[in-house]
């Protein structure tokens, strides 16, 4: 099958569909009179656009060609396209109903047969359910600054804001990757057909669950047992019976019910909402987890074809198609930082700021072996979800230089100019999801953010020392409201 | 007209003229005997630059030229061109004259048709103007050195002495900046004219207008603010009535008041000689981003271009021509960078510095709310004019690497040393804005300098602490003079 | 010798043996007719593993070979060959003799004629030793897990957990590196026949022999002081004569003495369990310093040779020999990293872990003399090792990057594409140790750490500054039980 | 002179004389017949030695040379060269008189005629000399060990045992230094040889004169300065008259007067001791200065030729004499830097540890004016002497890379292998002095060191105010002895 693009004999609506207008058109190298595309190149600023079209069109036959009719024969084959059960796009679908569920990614068409089907509307209700959790998070996030502003803040009335601020963030920051999700995933199904006689990953699509289910169950239950803490905290200050709810609620959501009166009918939605923040939280790593797995899935595939031919003599054009390859991945690897990176910035932000304030707290005496309990749970399954983040999107990195080994042991004899460019991509090109450019997340991150949380801890317990001199430390005593 | 270059039709004195003896030569190789060249670059050290010369004349068409003639005819026809709206020389004008209003840049002819007009004169106006405004700055900055001496050093107390000194600083690094300008702004109108096929960039004047506005107008409201705080603080002290000006100045300039009586006489100029250094701090921000912006969009220019034109089959001309475009760019930012990196220095010094400053300010209590939001503002004005410099400057490097991603994507036909030597350059050239060379202004820096400013805040509270142990805090109280 | 493998008068038997299915087969490189390899290459994924073994036999001389007999052949050669006095395999052998008394590395074979004997066998006796020691540790440490829950944590009571807790893990990993010993001597082993002309490095045996007396004669130093400072802390708890034991193995085993009685019969394996468990943390680092010191020699006889013919004209065919030996060394470290990088993340981890905890023990007073001089002691050897493990892993680093030099200085004469391969491996492969892949352990790694070691050092005094606000310090006074 | 080499017309024993056995031959490439040498050189391992001075000899011209005439002849021309007035050996000559009136360095011959007449005897007057120094120097190490030992260790009192500590080190080194002295001037001196053609940089030895004076005349003032101070602050202590001496040394060095009785004997040469040492430390810095300065002129030279033939079309001949220059001086800064890293990594750590110090020292309250003013002078002293080291060292590493940009702008008429070779070097080697490359000195590492110093700074901080809770401060207080 790969080798049919080479000669020549496939349908034409087959080798030269261009389903997203990608970039990826390297595959078929168009040549063009060089003086005359030097001169087009160059000179026609004015009817650039038009001429390039027009290039297109005609320079594959040398004729122009019914382009409109090959089009939408194109269109009819794509749609018709069933996309394998291990393809990112069917796999990752269980993930994308989770994520509809905390009103996250509100895209359309998850379900589809394949890529073609996908498509944002800002008239949808997913896009609708998304606007009201976003008013609801708009609205605690005003009682608390409106608390703030009361009461003075401190380092630990500052959680509160990022929790409620964070998640406003995200949800906003998810309309836009859904706004981009359908472009991406074109990407990625080309890339895979680009790819398709290295098969699909298998078991992608159980892996994807897998990892869904663990996360997300230690998140329920983390959020659950910091209702339980809660409502043992309110235990002292409740009347006992269904009391302890009206005073778990007035605790737990004392910016609210400082405000208004308590009332079930407020309570049990605000309930509800603080379960799919903190899901919506988890949700952005487990989004990150999920799709870094896939990308370096296939830079995995890509080396376990090299190293089993590492030290064999091969032709220069299994080179250049092995390049080329690479190249795919290297350009959807950029494709995918570009839509992810502001995801990664901010969730590396969060776990960050969350794991010094934790450090923080483990300052203050525990009021019983429950409390401690909670508290190393809740910790260790930050840290530890913070280190898979980092591992998973690390793990992209480190696939994407392990050609550099098979490179080096290429025979002299099959040594040419493909394997030197191969080489000096692996080498010089750095492939890495990025926190928007400002990191690049590889193994040796782990270090420094460690290093970075140790610097800020001393900041923190230093401003602490501070600030308590002059204000007291009594804010942080649990009061009955 | 970029091909006519190659064709040998043009007239020569266009052909070949060299406007500022700029080291942009490489468009037009001159092919030399071999060894007849190897020779006298070899032994002759002594008649060097008479050699020199006399190969440059004749090498050219093989026969002397008349030089001096050629000479004449291109400095009438250069002094007659008329620069582009959106050309670098015309864009910027309008943010020169504010400099010179803040008594920066005194250079001379910044209105002029094209960069030709550009002069630096010692014996001019405008460097008069900068002079006065120095030996204003030196008096204020001995009162406040005397004032130091007098009532000891504290960390608050630096940041007078910091403010009046960098001022100094920031007027004698600009009297250099304006003697390099005519010579820098020539070889970027030699470098538009190579890039003349790119046009210039779109609303490139607007642009510049927007930014100037947005900073300074913020900055003017900045000191009103500041100007205002201070005028409360000194209501207590003053008996009411137009006394609360003479309360202000008698605190704001302690330094100086407490030496000499007050004076309308004295306190109007120097509150008005007060207002325009804080001009010049903001203006010195103002101009690396305006600098950094402009350059960076000649990258986007070449980034665009190229971008058109990934995975096609180009002839090696074109490649050689695009790798000439961007080692042009390349040199005119190491250019940029000799001239620009001690205002980079200096700016990245002075907002690291006074950011520390204003953090250890924060743990003092405010005396009412005015004070706490002036304070937000003002310190996040502060934090965002350091992004906004360094995510500006940090552009230049980031464009600079963006052919990678296309050379790498370079179909095997098209392939060959041209590209080789593009990529090498764009992989090896680490082509960025720097302090001094002591740091490279790239994305990465933000977090770094972040750290930094962490690290070193540490060390303020802990000074702080010792010191006041031994000192009491008390001097940091205000009191009515 | 060397030569003798190009011109294929060598018996088949000697010149394609492939002892280990190991990887390093680029020597021979098998040229196959390409089409029919790309087509086999790309399409056959089902009959994948099935066709590449028949290309093997088949390819070598263009006819079948009597595969089965050529193996029967080599076994029995390869048993019967004696490895070289100074080959790791015998020169090791005293070295993993002292790791099985410490319950380390239980291994089979160790003493045999060639590495061909090595076997990892779970029912042996070795192994069955080692489950034992692990299960007294893991007595050990829950003793110690209830004696926290009972009286708290701090930073000092966490030592002995990690003491514990560590060797736990030291031993866990010394099975794992048990199973994968084989293989690596193994492909050292075809290394090093491989490198025969280079010869063995002379002295290797005696080199061990003298690193090896000197680290554990050191360490059983430091762990008698250890333990004579704890009898001279219990002899005013003891009531005098023998007692005195009783008291020190009361104090010292706090942990396992006070939930049950002390006798003579658990106090002695006790002490015997201690001694065992501090050597075995001793030799993991005198593991890698035996290895890195293996594998640096190797790089450094390559050295030697190139240092020998500098500046020298030599055909490519020599270049290409020691290309290909180097990047046989480049394929043993990224195998022997793989081996050791988890031995080496814990031995950084802890030694950084034991040099923050014992100078933060030099905060607290000395008793008296010999209480100083055996911190004194214990404190300069930790460090000692820790910069040994440091200097002698990087040392693997330092030597790979030494032929950089010869390659630059190579005449114009004889550079060609095998030096310019040479230099490209030599510049842009990252040769070393790791720690998982989380830092390299290159010279420049030492300051890293001196300074984290100095930030983490800051923490642990102001957490200890904060608990100890709280909890009162009393709980560092050493009480009689 | 330079072409001279490729005529082969100049006579035998100028052209292939082999001064110093050095490894700079590849100038003289020596082609040899491929297969005899590949044989040679991988199975000859018993008469390697042998062999190869055999090959030297015989290759030059195809048959045996008289070496042994040519030897002698040879020498005799070398005695009588004169070396340039401002070739490195003769204008260094003023600064190493006096590094041996401080007792550094002891090598005969520094006033010879070239290099050849440098020498090192261990039995001649300087050597004698300094290790009179150096058992003074132990001589008053154990009075400061033994007053430690009785007095308590505090961070202010190490002070002093750093300082005779290191001087200690300072001459050990120097004398190895000494030894190294007469190879690493050969080396330098066949450089200068092969680059002739470049000239000598007019005003070295001016250059070093002027930078010694002003190193050496601040050193003075210093230690003069500290010793008024030391008086100062012994007139309380005194009787009045000359007695005053008597308390300034009694308290200057109390380490020795504690132990024996004062006495003026002891006491003048003592205090001429102390002034040797003070000069010895700042020598330390000098002598790198003066050494990396010549280094980075001689690359500055090189940039020079370069930089005026940028975009000129040049012969590959012309690339290649230039890119074995810069081989050249690459190969000589790796001797430079193996020669100089330990001086380097004490002096930074020395110069690290002093700003540490004496940062701690600022926190002291100040007894008069006089002594403020010493303090602000010598710390302002120490840091500039750091600065300036760590500058000029770094000048070498940013000249080392001032090629790329000419060579990025090489035409492509001239572009070729010499060219491609030359930038691969300049961009992958990483040329720089190091401190036994635990570090590089670059630009960038001021930076890190001013961070290093603020991290030290608050570990120092906190140490004291931990060690001084329970010690009290007062040791650190003056008592008249």
């Amino acid at each position: 099958m790969f080798n049919d693009d080479n000669n020549n004999t496939g349908p034409v609506y087959l080798k030269h569909r261009n389903f997203a207008e990608s970039a990826y058109r390297q595959q078929q190298p168009q040549p063009i009179s060089a003086v005359q595309f030097a001169d087009s190149a160059f000179n026609s600023k004015a009817n650039k656009g038009n001429n390039i079209s027009k290039l297109e069109i005609q320079d594959d036959l040398g004729m122009p060609v019914n382009y409109v009719r090959i089009k939408a024969l194109e269109d009819d084959i794509r749609m018709n396209i069933i996309s394998d059960k291990n393809s990112l796009h069917r796999a990752i679908t269980p993930v994308l109903i989770l994520a509809q569920m905390c009103a996250l990614l509100p895209v359309q068409g998850i379900r589809g047969k394949n890529t073609s089907y996908l498509v944002f509307n800002w008239y949808s209700w997913p896009v609708i359910y998304v606007f009201i959790v976003i008013a609801a998070s708009l609205l605690i996030l005003s009682f608390s600054l409106i608390k703030i502003y009361m009461t003075g803040l401190t380092y630990y009335s500052t959680g509160e804001i990022m929790f409620f601020g964070s998640s406003l963030v995200i949800y906003i920051l998810f309309i836009h990757l859904a706004r981009e999700w359908p472009k991406v995933m074109e990407k990625w199904e080309l890339m895979e057909r680009e790819m398709r006689q290295f098969g699909y990953p298998s078991k992608t699509a159980f892996k994807f669950k897998i990892l869904t289910s663990i996360i997300m169950v230690l998140a329920i239950i983390e959020h659950s047992a910091s209702v339980l803490t809660g409502i043992m905290k309110a235990i002292p200050c409740s009347t006992g019976g269904l009391d302890i709810f009206r005073a778990y609620f007035s605790m737990s959501f004392r910016q609210v019910f400082a405000l208004i009166d308590y009332s079930l009918v407020i309570a049990i939605p605000l309930g509800f909402l603080n379960l799919m923040l903190a899901c919506a939280w988890n949700y952005m790593d487990l989004f990150i987890i999920i799709l870094a797995c896939a990308l370096s899935d296939k830079f995995k595939q890509l080396n376990q074809k090299l190293a089993s031919i590492k030290g064999k003599v091969l032709p220069s054009t299994y080179w250049r198609k092995s390049r080329e390859t690479y190249n795919l991945l290297a350009s959807l690897t950029q494709d995918f930082d570009e839509f992810l990176s502001p995801v990664i910035l901010l969730s590396f932000a969060n776990n960050l700021y969350f794991i010094c304030l934790q450090l923080l707290n483990s300052l203050k005496p525990m009021h019983n072996v429950w409390e401690a309990i909670y508290f190393v749970f809740s910790f260790t399954y930050l840290v530890g979800r913070t280190c898979a983040v980092s591992l998973y999107a690390a793990s992209i990195n480190d696939q994407s230089k392990k050609p550099k080994a098979i490179l080096f042991s290429v025979p002299t004899e099959s040594y040419g100019v493909e394997v030197a460019r191969f080489l000096t991509q692996v080498t010089s090109d750095e492939l890495a999801l990025t926190g928007c450019n400002f990191f690049s997340v590889t193994r040796t991150l782990m270090l420094t953010v460690a290093g970075t949380i140790v610097t800020y801890e001393i900041v923190l317990i230093q401003f602490n020392s501070v600030n308590s001199d002059g204000n007291g430390q009594n804010h942080t005593i649990v009061y009955c409201p």
